[in-house]
């Protein structure tokens, strides 16, 4: 089974990657960026046999911080 | 308008950070995981007017390295 993390900064969590990308942006010549946020894609190759509480715990465990930071879980259909 | 980017590495480009997370998911007591890889997640909004092709220009030029990377721009209803 193959899952997707989305790890993101909650808002008001000051992101300087994302403020260094939107610079950079608007130094290339795009305009129309208003907001640009960094965050972390984990992609996991798991058993089906793994549930859903074990993903969450995997998340909150190790792969997002949650003091500062969201996830969301996404199941791909392999 | 919201768009996320998903930035991942090209399969058989080797992953230390992906290998990093695994092998704590191990040490962690986590059964079943039998392959991660890391990427970035990147939340931009945008101006409505922002065209496809614009979107596309952006990952090509700054938010992905094309040698090592693919990306995937997905729109998000607001």
């Amino acid at each position: 089974m193959k899952v997707r993390v989305h790890v993101s900064l909650k808002p008001g969590v000051l992101d300087p990657q994302g403020r260094a990308i939107h610079h950079s942006l608007e130094g290339l010549g795009f305009a129309g960026v208003n907001d640009v946020r960094a965050g972390r894609l984990i992609e996991l190759d798991v058993a089906d046999s793994v549930t859903d509480a074990a993903l969450d715990e995997m998340c909150r465990k190790l792969l997002a911080n949650m003091v500062i930071e969201n996830y969301r879980v996404e199941k791909v259909a392999a």
